[in-house]
């Protein structure tokens, strides 16, 4: 008689060369290789439908509005009445759809450098953007982060940096800098708040 | 300073509930739960591209050759003169091309249960059938190997089993029996050569 | 040349059948298989020394204090001033610990089913401890917990249950049922408090 | 109700980045980290009792005949009549047994550079060398191979190189070198045969 075995598919995500986290996989509803990183949109067991790139779950549909909520909600909260919000990264489009939920809100502007990863969330990730990306608020403009911040003078009222975590040879690394905290802050409007996100302690001790 | 580390997207292949071979994946060509079977076509960092059923290891680039001359050949010989042959699973296609590249075949049958997974290998594993799909000596039959075996009083010079594993509750069970091969032999010509594919008592220990 | 790999000896903490949470031994102080548990003392790569017991980690270095003050001494200043304390389980001795440092308490008694983890943790985790077993207000006694509270009398102002997770097939199982809370509340004195481990909805979402 | 998890100790054998093989551990018969080498001596759910040196199997009780009578006996035959034999390495002692076994043999001389692993194995192998250790014939060397071979002048019918793979960083990797081939052929006597394990292309295929 044959044995029934555990999962075969798996996501081995590293926070230590000593701790890994796995999730097994269900379904894979997307792969690919851009030109800056390595997506897959797939169905985990336990965290339900979830964007990795480069080997790290970035959110997952079992919890994903509290890491977007808590992102956004107090920034802009303690702004008190944001127009125009300035996102940077924010793929999935959760940020942005957190964003556009304030009523003051008049305008978005989301710069991501993976057009191809913009262009699958849109596809696959209906859950998280909700229609934002269909906002006319909303500005989407492929383009380096810092490249952008540099082109362009335009100030916000809230920035928030919704980026992947300052891995050695990702796309992000520099926009973890101090050189780049005052860029963005040379960007903000008298009163103007920035919020980041900025990888677990718990997961990525040695980061820091 | 941030760390560089393994693979993160790896394929563990289940030997016994002790014993587990784990590889990693660099790319997904495709992923498909069909009615029958859940598979990937996967490019391996180890073995190069491969397809993958139900969490095993079907072929790979590396050396799916070993595999299917051995599988073929030998019975092909032992014939000497086959001129009709049949398949049962057989889905990348490989099996296939190794009975038609004997001289005598005019023939070939093959007979699988997964539409969908043998439409995957046609268009995404072209070194390992080569075209024998194009080849007009080849027919191929999407049914279930036993319900073909009961439907169709056709004779083979040489039946070649090429099915998946036995795994409780996978399609190709009933055909590792002694009924089922005693029903293969009622289709074999006199003098005809039956072959399968029997599992390695190294990967799959607790099946016997 | 050869490659320098990633770590070769692994617990992997199974928390659902699609999640598991891997940490890299460096060391193993000590492993036994007892009458009622399978236990590994170790030094892991990421947590520091700790207690496996069953794939479960009890308690690592780096944070045992997080667990085990907070189970003690919110139930120790909701009292005020206990003077008899219950321990159900607590091999590491890092609860009595706890217990002790509470000026009022008179006697702490520690029921635990395992003695040879119980004189693991004494010898191997003195971290832990800190000495507890030697306090002359610690009483040890080597049982099981249900049974102990059946065959005693003796009623406590605060009773702590440090017990493993209700797994099948566990000695601690049965220690989760309400029944089993009601012989506990029957051994608190008026007054008295109770307090348990319960395990983690993360962790272990499955049991619930 | 609970569920019934797999393994949760194990042992990771990288063979390359890319592929790796688990082994499921049922008890710790020792571990250790000596001078040289970190070892554990295992009961393996699949193998039975093996030792591991560096996240190597190095052998295990299920087969480890195939690999000690493999290495001995063919070069003992080629020689004919071999009567001193010198062992490089051979920490298990099964070499030593190998080579005892021959009735010509006169003098087995074993150089090992770990005396806490020889101890291990003497104490918790049995199966593996069977009294080899108390064979008057045998003498032990604890020696690093390539300094012994430099500092006695002793000539040899057979001499076995039982090492651990060239890892980097690892004990035996300049003896895998052409200077130390040389230095063991100026010590084998007239028709002296020189026989060694050099690893597998299939488990260490980035060595070569």
């Amino acid at each position: 008689m044959s044995l029934t075995y555990p999962a075969w598919h798996w996501i081995h995500e590293w926070s230590t060369p000593g701790t890994v986290h796995l999730h097994a996989v269900k379904s894979v509803y997307a792969f690919g290789r851009t030109k800056y990183q390595t997506y897959l949109v797939v169905e985990f067991d336990d965290l339900g439908k979830a964007l990795v790139i480069d080997g790290k779950v970035q959110s997952a549909a079992i919890d994903e509005f509290v890491y977007h909520e808590s992102l956004v909600q107090p920034a802009m909260l303690a702004h008190g009445s944001p127009r125009r919000v300035l996102i940077l990264g924010g793929g999935e489009g959760a940020t942005a759809r957190e964003a556009l939920r304030f009523p003051s809100v008049e305008r978005v502007v989301m710069v991501d450098i993976d057009e191809e990863i913009v262009r699958a969330c849109k596809e696959l990730l209906p859950e998280w953007h909700r229609g934002a990306f269909d906002d006319p608020r909303l500005q989407v403009v492929i383009d380096d982060a810092e490249h952008y911040l540099r082109s362009s003078s335009e100030r916000f009222d809230v920035i928030v940096a919704d980026l992947v975590d300052p891995q050695a040879g990702g796309p992000a690394w520099r926009l973890y800098t101090k050189e780049s905290y005052e860029l963005i802050k040379s960007r903000l409007n008298p009163g103007g708040v920035f919020v980041t996100q900025a990888t677990s302690p718990v997961l990525t001790p040695k980061v820091h």
